[in-house]
């Protein structure tokens, strides 16, 4: 490709196995090939990409660690070119005293975590995928985890972002304070925006003083009902757990089927609770839940050391890729949350749209707040039944919609989600982003085809 | 007026001495007198007034208790309809079991705090104003107060809202969840933008569950410098206090004067400390706290019961009021925010500016977060001593953004604001935000003149 020297300097490729691996998120969902990928090392590099890119009228997808869940990097256009941010990935400031921290967009989260642990602080947000996945796809989907139950997601600590448009244009958005208002809060609009409103190029998170002190429980239930008991009587009970992870047996077969984790597979559900503060504090909180659990006949372990933690952890990030390697099976995954008050309405629900159907529905994650992870489990090659699939759900999204919970809680809209969206907004809402979308790239270069 | 029938059944008025009154807000600004004040009772009402107003071609300004610093409520221009959401404040629902509450946007914040308090729950956000101020108002302005050192602002409780755009549609932003990503989060755009792209009619809050104790710690300093030195220190001992004030010898004896409360007139200084959480965890912290401030001979007292604790909060709250009773001065007050390293770099600049304008300077306000209240006393009637004051304040902006930090903390832009807002927002970001202004309002009803 002769004008690949246009943007020298800057590592590219367009070589096919690149473009092919580059084509793909964690989805089910399936793209073109784009033309080229670009790795830009800095914001002048980004720049310098997008005013070529949409001088040779490329479309451009943003992109992570492509651990996407909707197919929000894939590309649906062979006129497109990647920027990959993957070698963005420092570090720059951590700043102990002002508890902020900036980063390049291609800083893996579970990096940063560890690098913050060292200074003795804390980022929350922990998506399942926070091995590989980048910060700056975090923001660009508004990513949650586990831990937000009780500190939110990431939304709650981007105080501030560089963003670099379709026009090349760079834009400082927020700063380095919690509070601040001045006029519309442009970088709330990039939080959750999938890449289709410009390029984020550099984040400032905000930062916490790490907890005293860690405990996890581990809860198993002899029957469903009972752990979907347990979660609003610990909730209610005025304990804020870190997080409230909700596992049935089916998860728990395939974990140890895949990993030989040595989880009870014989029980029913499991709960997964991790208590932080001050040491007495959730030692107390740690024995009222034990007690909670008790009455319900549930059996409590108790991991308090890092390792043990970190293995139970594990277990429940495996789950995802656990499901895809399942041989005669195609998942379709959807990431839906409901109040807390409709959670087991909802299990109610999809257990019963399940057995109409005869499709195997895998459910998991964060009962602590209505987040869960639906996996509908179609026979691979079986187009009948995939459509039957794709049928519950709409059914389930309508299901959804009508409790005020949403159609994606963590994973973002994509292409996965993009048939479902009128289920979720009114049409003059769509309108509107629309219309918003215009005036951050009038020519439609970011992303097309995603969200709405 | 005639016309008014047309919008009968909605309590109206155009009495000369309503116009007035409703034609300030708490700020210093002054602006013209309205056409007309509305009170609607209900979200439909709110519509009938809006579709007949803009049908007259008045321009619309929404109100919540008129409590605002920065002159957000204030008419400049006579062609001008208020709508006064006050009668609207019902509190619609209060759920323990999912953590929200729906509230209308004319509900007192303080009356929503005690209400709550009987369902042992908890909203943090708690301006001074607390006690008058709305919840619509507060999430127009993105209201802060004390406790957002610990627990954030408005934005991160408020989950989701109903608006009235200027064209009549009704739109429901948001919902009932903490996770949530479909789309660009619109909601954002609302919180803070000061009532110019709709009329917020119903609100969807996060709440929390009650802390189980509080203890306030009230520190007096000889020196302000130790009083400065203590903020960075307590926070970087790992204890994040809910409130971490900061008044000088000229706020102290300024409520000393009007409320004769006994508070310690003789120091420098004095910092105003909350804990809350669970009881052990909090009296080890608070010892903490008293070993840090005994070191930078700093002396303690503890206000461990309601009232104890309530009588303190008057008088910090009462700061702002006392400086408007001082009957030979004029306060300009802003609400800059710095990062919390540069807090102490800033009083220092403060004094500078004082001592070289001979102007003197009130400051207090949230430490803990960086936000300042500043108020530049100018003699009444002196017009060159006020040129100067203004001229104060644009190098305090000047100063503050240079910092990394903005020139409002929770007050907002309003027209007080709007000369420096070029000082805050490049030329781009305002053109953006106007962009975004006309897609909500195209024919410019919604409060205009404000923010830009």
């Amino acid at each position: 490709m002769k004008d690949l020297t246009l943007i020298e300097g800057i590592e590219i490729s367009d070589e096919k196995e690149d473009l092919i691996c580059y084509s793909y998120d964690a989805s089910y969902a399936k793209g073109s090939l784009p033309e080229l990928i670009a790795w830009p090392k800095s914001t002048e590099e980004i720049v310098k990409i997008v005013k070529w890119a949409t001088n040779k009228g490329l479309k451009i997808l943003p992109r992570g660690a492509g651990t996407g869940m909707a197919g929000g990097v894939i590309p649906i256009n062979s006129k497109s070119i990647i920027i990959s941010l993957e070698k963005m990935r420092e570090v720059l400031e951590i700043n102990q005293k002002n508890f902020t921290s900036i980063v390049e967009p291609g800083v893996i989260n579970g990096e940063l975590q560890k690098e913050l642990m060292i200074h003795e602080l804390f980022y929350p947000p922990d998506p399942a995928s926070l091995d590989y996945c980048t910060i700056g796809g975090n923001v660009a989907t508004n990513a949650g985890g586990p831990r937000a139950v009780k500190y939110g997601v990431t939304r709650n600590y981007c105080l501030g972002c560089e963003v670099v448009l379709s026009n090349g244009a760079v834009l400082t958005l927020g700063g380095k304070t919690l509070k601040r208002v001045t006029g519309y809060e442009l970088k709330e609009l990039f939080i959750g925006s999938e890449g289709t409103l410009g390029i984020i190029s550099k984040v400032i998170l905000r930062v916490l003083p790490q907890p005293e002190e860690v405990i996890t429980l581990l809860i198993s239930f002899d029957s469903i009902d009972s752990a979907g008991e347990a979660v609003p009587k610990i909730i209610g009970s005025g304990i804020v757990p870190r997080t409230l992870e909700f596992l049935d047996s089916s998860c728990l077969s395939l974990i140890e089927k895949n990993y030989e984790l040595g989880l009870p597979t014989q029980v029913e559900a499991l709960l997964l609770v991790e208590l932080d503060g001050e040491i007495t504090s959730i030692k107390r909180d740690g024995e009222k839940i034990v007690n909670i659990a008790r009455k319900l006949k549930g059996e409590t372990q108790i991991a308090t050391d890092y390792y043990a933690r970190e293995n139970l952890w594990k277990a429940r990030r495996s789950i995802s890729p656990c499901i895809l390697k399942m041989q005669d099976k195609e998942k379709i995954n959807i990431d839906i949350v409901v109040p807390l008050d409709s959670l087991s309405k909802t299990f109610i629900k999809l257990n019963q749209l399940s057995n109409e159907s005869n499709i195997p529905i895998i459910s998991f994650g964060h009962a602590g707040d209505g987040n869960i992870h639906v996996n509908i489990l179609v026979e691979k090659g079986n187009e009948e039944e995939k459509t039957r699939g794709f049928e519950l759900v709409k059914k389930i999204f309508e299901f959804v919609v009508s409790l005020g919970g949403a159609i994606s809680g963590e994973h973002g809209i994509g292409i996965t989600k993009k048939p479902y969206i009128n289920i979720q907004l009114e049409k003059k809402q769509i309108e509107l982003m629309q219309a918003i979308k215009r005036i951050f790239d009038p020519k439609g270069f970011m992303n097309p085809g995603k969200i709405f």
